[in-house]
């Protein structure tokens, strides 16, 4: 009785074009060196290519491999250039990662799913749907959610009561866009991200801790892209927002009424309480975690894993737990580990000064003291 | 072929009710300033609210942005009160977020979603159901599960073999459920929070990690609140609990047999690691961490972060990595901002000692030492 | 029109298999002290055993628990043997935890889940199904995905077009493998794994992150355990990859490009970042954290929440944040804690060379120093 038909995937890239040297080179704008017609059709990095395909090397910690790397071409930055083998064909340009970002749209394109809403998928009667939605199987949408033209809803996925999803943005499998809530257009959503959950927030009273409603929305605007299991809670009252061209990576987690200005990256795990407002531009390590209603302003930096507990203005980078501003956490960690020497240089004095006696060993830093 | 009947929504909440300052103003015992009459349906953040709604204002720091607003009135803390504009309609209140909670309660009612069993949701026929159930698209119920009355089990949640979820709870979407485990009488699931699945649990021997079977339970109490995609472990042999009127936030994990007492709050991303022992009434902030075979006292607090490797006796609040208590913790912080100076000074004594020539820069720190 | 035909649930355990003192002393190697005719069903911790029960007691921390303990036998370590209340029935055993996992899975044997596809799931007909192979409702199979013989696949998950799970694999309900992925043979996936997301790669370019193209997959080797709400992302160019044997707890998060030896333990809430390396039979404790680019050794070991900025060499322990070597970290940690002495010793050396009056109180740390 199961169903044996075609499923179509909403997602998947096709490959694979092949194009030469002298194409990559025109594409990439880059500086071709050695056979512009050896075609290739594979990008890998430097560790795992091999004859046939086109290494990518962008980073000097990895040139060190170019000894064993037996790939057929190299795309490179222009610094690393000269350490490629001799007569290696290479294309060579100014900015590799803009170079591979570019060469990899074009050899792995999108798939265009047709637009296609699964037989299984249930639509309520008074959700809208633009052009060319596709829709995978099983997924839901409820009353008074729209679907923006082009826009494609994974298997499993749920799109909330009154939900906006904008065009031509993708909701991987699995994920939930809760009541109310919005996703602006182009935005790719990964599996597992749950969007408009509650916020915490309750308040003591009477021996127990009561629900406030969590009455607000969670709005995201538009090409953000949201990672893996991450959440992003509805606002109290008010609203929690994401601004455009912000990228949000694996279970990050972004509290009640916490706003974020435009193009700020947040890499994995990292988490910001209630209420913080981050501004444009900012980056954020991995596992870093900001305290709540706090600013953290444009451009900052936070590193890997800083726990910020004081608001952090514009353009200041940050690092360490508690955060401060990195230069100074540097100084801090490097006197920290002069303390043994300090200790023995005290000794030293004390012994000078009669208040100790000499001991046989006095340069070791005293463990007593 | 695709439905598109009426999706019956679970979760969702009712708008909107409006009410007078006097209604507000008798509801959440407050006194009234100005026009009783005026009448209201939103409240927003001092931020955000605007002619015709109820601005909220609770936070001193959020005062300055009293100036700008143009909401038509404030529900407003007693000591925050003289600094609103002259004039303003308000209603005075001695606990702002109590009074919060209720008139939002009032203003935003639950919609009571009809007992409903979507025709899609897959019950085993040896699974029982309460009065008044409602289970959405997709659910599945497995054999010997029960659903208690009132309960709401939403789009594509399983219930596994055995588990039991206690009347009036909500389970929102993608809510796993393992075998044997038990949700209390109104609890609050959101959507990715998996409770049951596996401890970590391992035996290393003959060159490999043999699994420990996981036989026991998850439990949760009454009234707990469980955020998005958080993980509560069931027991190996034991089981896990978590106390009634506990609330854990998103992404929280609770590893297997961990116990928490009641009346708890774990805010996002805390880890408690296996048969960890929380008590009471314990607060542990964002990204808070304790380690495994540990006790938490009841009424511990554990800051921002915090990331405990010993047992936290009742009522002491501790932070920072490894946690200490947290006086103890500032001291420290504060001493190791004295180290640059603690070196000048032993540069001094260096000096006058004639064990150390003057430096034409005598009073800065010692980079060398 | 709901369904209540039976589902069989596919990762359910059987109970309960009741065995004797003398069995038990043989299945586990053990020595048996007392009545050997014994019959328990259940294992349970020290702490909750009742009559009836066999105690389980490994860990020196729960000896104290005997006391107040009612449990008819104990299956106990040797060195904590000599504790056992005088005339108690026991197995003895040199590792307690080898024999609790083989115990466990006697008493627990997996229930036989009978090859079968439930009438919900959704097959494409272009994927590849082995023998005996269990999927459970809602589940959807991609085309050109294939499943070995005796996998199991839970309600709801998702296997994407291309990819691949092994012989006797399972996944529970909820998990997604991404297009193009693969799952060794014998694993164990929990809920809300995901597995093959779109790593985190943007570059900036006119005013905007790009998104580059992330065409590399995800590959988990054999007897890999995967827990709940885990992401693995997969590669950019090239994959990401986690060796036989490994085990992961819930909410880990493997970065793209990120390598994993065998054999390796990972704790939950830990994070590698981008292109890392981790070797074989390394430990991370929960909440670890490494950079991106970086090289953890064979067999180092990661303490609870260490965040790794540095490569770590084979065998090596590191803690704390920054990770340094753990004993170095512990030096520093003792260092930091004589500061105030060092202070107040700098005082007395300065009131001795008279660069400082003698105060009142002398021996106290300085606070305006």
């Amino acid at each position: 009785m199961t169903s044996r038909s075609e499923i179509r995937p909403l997602a998947a890239r096709a490959r694979i074009v092949e194009l030469s040297l002298s194409e990559i080179a025109g594409l990439v704008g880059g500086e071709l060196v050695g056979d512009g017609d050896l075609s290739v059709s594979v990008v890998r990095p430097i560790s795992e290519a091999g004859p046939g395909e086109l290494a990518f090397l962008a980073n000097r910690r990895y040139a060190g491999l170019l000894e064993g790397c037996r790939a057929s071409a190299y795309l490179v930055g222009r610094e690393l250039a000269p350490r490629l083998p001799e007569g290696a064909n290479s294309v060579v340009v100014e900015e590799p990662r803009l170079a591979l970002a570019s060469l990899l749209h074009r050899l792995h394109p999108p798939r265009h799913s047709l637009p296609d809403i699964h037989p299984t998928a249930i639509i309520d009667r008074r959700a809208e749907l633009g052009e060319r939605v596709a829709i995978g199987p099983y997924a839901v949408v409820e009353g008074g959610a729209s679907v923006g033209a082009g826009a494609r809803i994974g298997a499993h996925s749920v799109v909330g009561r009154g939900a906006k999803i904008g065009e031509d943005s993708l909701l991987h499998p699995h994920v939930v866009i809760y009541a109310d809530c919005q996703v602006g257009a182009r935005c790719v959503v990964h599996s597992g991200a749950r969007i408009g959950s509650d916020g915490f927030g309750f308040v003591f009273g009477d021996g127990e801790h009561r629900k406030i409603p969590q009455v607000g929305r969670a709005l995201v605007g538009d090409d953000v892209e949201i990672g893996a299991n991450s959440t992003i809670d509805r606002g109290s009252i008010g609203d929690t927002v994401v601004g455009p061209g912000t990228k949000l990576d694996n279970l990050v987690h972004l509290a009640h009424n916490v706003r974020v200005g435009a193009r700020s990256l947040f890499a994995a795990m990292v988490g910001v309480a209630g209420s913080t407002k981050v501004g444009s531009d900012v980056w954020m390590g991995g596992m870093a975690g900001v305290s709540d209603h706090l600013a953290v302003g444009d451009g900052a930096r936070l590193a890997i894993a800083s726990k910020v507990m004081r608001d952090v203005p514009a353009g200041v980078t940050v690092s360490g737990h508690p955060a401060r501003p990195h230069r100074r956490q540097m100084r801090r960690q490097a006197a920290a580990a002069r303390i043994g020497r300090l200790d023995a240089r005290v000794r030293r004095l004390e012994v000078a000064a009669g208040l100790r006696e000499r001991r046989s060993g006095p340069q070791s830093p005293s463990r007593s003291g």
